[in-house]
């Protein structure tokens, strides 16, 4: 499937997102297990502190780490309040990635950002270990099928195509007559709340149009470019990291500050 | 030693379990040394937040973990309170893995579930750092000593073989003409308290045929299939995800409910 | 993956200490980026918990770890408060490792325990991703000119060479008529207080000669093999894991009992 890394030399990559920390024996029973049956790639952690069973924070850490790796990389994550319950295991094949893990939600920033190829709900026990513990699937199940991923196994193989994966509503952001409308996706640990409203769906909205944008009773005129763009203790909007709207405070905490929080509607609206 | 590693496309692994944290360059410091020796190797951590000199942790830890690797893996374990002091440094060579740390009982639960082959007192300067300190024994004497045992040096080089390595005595479990009775190993962030009594020890002793479980003054009469085997707040035993018999309470903490601390016996006998 | 280590090329290694933490997908994001680019290589943390903006704390992780690893190791280090100023990103080259980040005074330990070749400031944009954020050097510069650096880009190519980086003053041990001065560089979590000044340097400067050790108001008048050279509570002077001179209390806090904190001067006089 990833032509790219059918090469005998070339490295193939498997990153880990999980709420297990890194105290127990959890996330070391994972690799295990992976590299008993991938000896030759290479597992990245992600994070292994996401806050336990937040499953809109895993996904967050996931959208703003994984689409830097190397196509055909394979992204497990474990946010998994559901695990021994009826929820649905699933493989997400993209264009560049594939995804496994729990079908909660955790990856819905994937089915906004990348080109869906197909989902399967995991079915074939062949790719999981031999007894599948009713409380650890991360490394009875998600570990061993992303490994048997990166050894040419087909999604088809794992199980039946699905169509109606669980979608948090928070990811996506609508085209409306007049303007662009997104969520808050993030607080991150400065008090920042970050948006997927990018600049690149900005400006293909406006162009180069002068815009406002609109958090609750919060109304801001410009995009800065720079914390610096205001004075200490303002609040202000600008490009984070992601290249998409963050609404800060200049050297304090906006969701402190003004109360905004994960899930608040932000509005881009033509000035 | 493991033939099976020396085809061109094996991999080799070494694992790392410490009291160290993650805030200072301790573990840097050991993995710099590793690579130095074995450049072609992965290096893998369990954990390095085992808490400060709580062997029977670090031996947990390295339990529920170690045992997932590939045959030949090499797992180095610091936990070290007699560092500098006369206690013996070992290296314990099993038909599966390699466990190279001080003698003080880190390794037991390995001479229960491990088949032994052979135990050596590291003793061979030519496999040490040229200086070893007093105090960091995890870089100048466990990292180039597992680092060697990657490159094909035998145990038989590094020192004398030892036949009374220490053992704590938690993790055996002992047949008694009554039934089994083994020990609470360890007690998880959930409050769950983890047994090394495994289900086959179990059907083996007693078939299908059934069985009431004692701690202390706490009887259970039946073995749970999930946490929602019973009422919420109601105290059940399960195998937990070691396939090993776990006390718990169904949405809360079996350690502070009914009082029971790592070290307490556990009874299985026939009902 | 691991044949290219077999051949001529051996294994490369990039190392990264950062103040980011460990919740986030920063860590993650910029292993992705260097992957992306060098797929080959191994990247290996140090540390990510460097106290935020602490750049003297940042650089004794550094110095702790970075010199055990195999040469050719490029080391990126970013704890970087002046981010998004006007602030140089540096290269130096040294006859054993590269360092990479901001030209902050984090590399100031190797100034003088490595044999520096050149510094650069990093301009050219061909070796940045082709979007840089005014918030994630790491990410956008550090990661990505690294990892250019492990498939042969030359220093040269990154940027102009400079002579003038900047030096926090805490790293030199300066010869004076009546002896050694440095500085302790860091006081780690046992309250021990770590000095640069080395045993080499002690034994050059006096050979067998008695020395005494002055802190402030505190004199030593030998330096202890081990901790235990005293009676318990006591202050001691020994050489620390770093073979340089440490100022500890046997089991307690030298920085909390005689208020040493870094920066603090330490002497070596004959006695």
């Amino acid at each position: 499937m990833f032509c790219v890394f059918e090469g005998v030399f070339m490295s193939q990559f498997l990153t880990l997102t999980t709420d297990f920390g890194i105290v127990d024996g959890y996330v070391g029973a994972m690799k295990g297990v992976i590299y008993d049956i991938a000896p030759a790639i290479q597992v990245v952690d992600i994070t292994h502190q996401v806050p336990s069973q937040d499953i809109a924070a895993g996904a967050f850490a996931m959208c703003s780490a994984c689409r830097f790796f190397p196509e055909g990389t394979v992204h497990i994550g474990v946010v998994d309040p559901g695990v021994g319950s009826e929820r649905r295991e699933i493989v997400v094949e993209t264009t560049r990635f594939i995804f496994v893990g729990p079908d909660n939600g955790l990856f819905s920033p994937f089915y906004e950002t990348e080109q869906i190829q197909r989902i399967v709900a995991i079915e074939n026990p062949d790719f999981m270990r031999s007894e599948v513990s009713a409380t650890f699937h991360g490394r009875d199940i998600f570990a061993p099928v992303g490994a048997h991923l990166l050894q040419d196994v087909l999604c088809e193989v794992i199980g039946q195509e699905i169509v109606d994966p669980v979608k948090l509503d928070l990811w996506s952001v609508v085209e409306r007559p007049d303007g662009l409308v997104g969520r808050v996706v993030n607080i991150d640990h400065f008090g920042n709340a970050v948006t997927m409203i990018s600049r690149s769906q900005i400006l293909d909205a406006f162009g180069d149009g002068q815009v406002q944008i609109v958090v609750g009773e919060n109304h801001f005129e410009q995009i800065c470019h720079t914390y610096t763009g205001v004075e200490t203790g303002h609040a202000l909007v600008l490009y984070g990291s992601l290249d998409t709207l963050e609404i800060s405070i200049n050297g304090g905490s906006a969701a402190k500050v003004h109360g905004i929080k994960r899930g608040d509607e932000v509005r881009v609206l033509k000035l």
